[in-house]
């Protein structure tokens, strides 16, 4: 491991020890700032075990408390993760997430990042050629702000697609188009804006809970074990919705079971809760049993979000929600009143290449494409003393680890040049001691293009290989 | 004028009448919710005066107080205008932020509601052949998350555009691309947020207004005059920021005095304040001394805020801000840390839109239509007892009507199926006494098809005619 000597916290952060006296006001804000710097930047690896708060403390003459209570912050933001017994050591804080000063933003050799697809399998050509029919049909008021939901044709078009597709029970009137799912969230903490917090899984994306902290809301963590997100604990939680991945659990990859999904839904029509259900990876099933969205069995408690994110591409910024009626006027305004964020062209392109069916071909192609690679990747996998999961759907494998293991293989990762997820960053900062605290690896194989995927196995299960992982 | 007993308040709102009991709780949102329903669905027309507050409290057996209090509320949110002596009446509350029910949404005959140029004229086949050439020439990463700021190529394109045509003093390094002015100045609200109000022009945009509001943020105004805005008033105001319109006041039409440009980077620069510098149609100037941007003077203070709304459409959602370099980091990490809103592929598009040239033909070939425009709109409104400003640049004029005479022009108006902004509701709530009051109308001359522009013109004079307005 490297030590925080070795990494040297003089060099990383001149302001913090000019700046930071006993006593004095800020301190905790100034360290959690120094720290977070050194993480995005990338100048504190993966791995990397950060010293006791006891020690820092007495390092800089800070209290204690101000050390752990800065450490405790940028664990809730997702940046470190810490076990009572193991210390406190830095998480890969992912792409999407990291803010990296130009120059020093760090391209890995091997991007085996959960959540993207291989993006060099996007259809460009289809794209500008449904761009140009989509633009030549398109009437002038079409390139006027209009419908606040977005353009009517890309509602119909995915009105009719997530029916056919996804269960989805829906009609154009109650869609809102938005610029990603996170987005999608965003705009419906506004709408649940209160003191009541919003539930999410004890595991799940931590840009989400990010968003809704970012809107000045708190969420507070359901359990999940073997059979998804244990949906009871809502019942002692006093919190207007709860947001779950129910066909493909992020990240532990089972479909919430269904006596859950039916207590789910009951818990929401007896409260008058809303369950956010963020089919993230829905198209991408390889059991022939495709599991549907939840929406489907409770269209008026439950939104449905999904996105061109997966299926196309993280770049395109193109979400959508599937609204129970009587949120379509309260997420309207609370997204400002209009479409203020997505581009009218895209909207038409995407309905273009719904219709005319290009969407569905390749979402075709590319789950044949991804299929291969997650049987050679758990083929290549076989050897090593860890669990595998996940295996059903999506672009995201979950390796469990051997207590313990999960910093050394992230550091590890690292230095061989390879973006993976780790496990305890997708934990929420509130999960209970009854949520079982595993360690792992989320290894994203949708990322790589083609020919690079082979030779990032390779090295993943090097590094297994010499963190002593080999059964 | 339309008659409250005409307008007829329960026939508008059958849960006003149900659910408001006097003394219940929460009286003044369900009064607030079902006037604000009854403007925003359209059932009350532009012009629609009010019954006085005494008059509806007695109505309904409520305190004058919570009426009254409903009828501020809905005044600073820009549906109603109120002045002491004249009452309270419906504005027009234009078409970017109505929230209408599909099926009521009313298309005006005439729209000539400012802010918007004649989308009719977006070049879709230039726009097409840059589509292709940028997602021919873009690596496989533009197709990832990738710099929080947007692509480089449009930054690059950007910052020698601004430079060249702007007088913008900026760098790639220093833009950040996001959906649109609004967007911007969302992000921007959330560096700045605090304790202290954001300052903006005592008239000015009431979206911007309400995106600062949604943030949870105020805003305090500073007074206007035939100078620009007083920026002498921030000197008694303790905020971070203000937002401003150097280059062509909106909706007065005339540019920030060059002793109160000086003046007010002078103030950022001893306050440590910034200036936001909305240069929402800086393009579109008609005279010889075309107005540099404000930033050109103090990069350091002032951020440059601009989009493609005016230039193309506004449904491009495609926005940037030239920042002071010490925000760079906290805007990018307000905006979420990664470019969550704005599509990749448009930004390419655009940056090939600029670069081929394409960008600066098309606003150069609008310019001259623009300018034809506003001429004809000059002389017809000739015969009429007004003032018009505003000449020397953008998409609208300001029409400076007698006292008294705006609602019932707006009124006229809108029964003559002419959609036009009013003038009060450009006003900030809190403009002190000394700022003056004029009755006027905003027109929008680019925002009908080039056909529909003479008959648009034509029925605007028709109703100052019958408005008793001719000279």
């Amino acid at each position: 491991m490297v030590s925080w000597a070795n990494a040297g916290v003089r060099d990383l952060h001149l302001d913090l020890t000019e700046a930071i006296t006993p006593g004095m006001r800020g301190a905790r804000e100034k360290l959690l700032t120094a720290l977070r710097d050194a993480v995005r930047s990338g100048r504190l690896a993966p791995g990397t075990m950060l010293p006791p708060s006891r020690s820092l403390a007495v390092d800089l003459g800070l209290a204690r408390n101000t050390v752990a209570e800065a450490y405790a912050g940028l664990v809730a933001e997702g940046w470190l993760a810490s076990r009572q017994g193991a210390g406190t050591w830095v998480v890969n804080a992912g792409t999407e997430v990291s803010v990296r000063p130009r120059g020093t933003r760090v391209v890995p050799t091997h991007n085996l990042m959960p959540g993207s697809p291989d993006v060099a399998q996007f259809p460009r050509n289809e794209w500008v050629a449904s761009t140009r029919r989509a633009l030549s049909a398109a009437p002038t008021e079409a390139l006027r702000m209009g419908d606040p939901r977005g353009r009517q044709e890309l509602r119909d078009a995915l009105a009719a697609y997530l029916a056919r597709a996804r269960g989805v029970r829906t009609s154009a009137e109650s869609i809102v188009i938005c610029a990603g799912v996170r987005h999608g969230v965003e705009i419906l903490t506004r709408v649940f804006r209160g003191d009541r917090p919003i539930a999410v899984e004890a595991y799940g994306l931590f840009i989400f809970r990010d968003a809704i902290a970012a809107m000045g809301m708190a969420t507070t963590p359901v359990g999940v074990d073997e059979r998804g997100a244990v949906v009871a604990d809502l019942d002692a939680l006093a919190v207007p919705a709860v947001l779950l991945t129910p066909a493909h659990h992020s990240p532990f990859g089972m479909p919430l079971h269904s006596t859950r999904r039916t207590a789910v839904v009951d818990w929401a029509q007896r409260t008058d809760g809303y369950v956010l259900d963020d089919d993230y990876d829905g198209e991408l099933r390889y059991d022939r049993q495709p599991v549907g969205a939840l929406q489907g069995l409770s269209p008026d408690r439950v939104v449905y979000l999904g996105s061109a994110s997966k299926s196309l591409s993280p770049a395109l910024r193109l979400g959508w929600m599937a609204l129970p009626s009587d949120l379509v006027e309260p997420v309207i305004a609370a997204a400002g009143g209009s479409q203020f964020y997505v581009d009218a062209i895209s909207q038409l392109t995407m309905a273009d290449f719904i219709t005319s069916g290009g969407y569905d071909k390749h979402i075709r192609r590319m789950r044949l494409r991804y299929r291969r690679r997650r049987d050679a990747l758990v083929e290549a996998l076989r050897p090593f003393a860890l669990t595998v999961s996940g295996l059903n759907a999506g672009l995201n494998l979950l390796l469990t680890l051997p207590d313990g293991t999960e910093p050394e293989v992230l550091r590890r990762a690292g230095g061989a040049g390879i973006a993976l997820e780790g496990l305890s960053i997708m934990r929420h900062p509130h999960a209970g001691a009854d949520v079982p605290r595993p360690d792992g690896v989320i290894v994203g194989f949708g990322t790589p293009a083609e020919h690079a995927f082979p030779a990032a196995v390779r090295a993943l299960c090097d590094v297994l290989e010499s963190s002593g992982l080999r059964r």
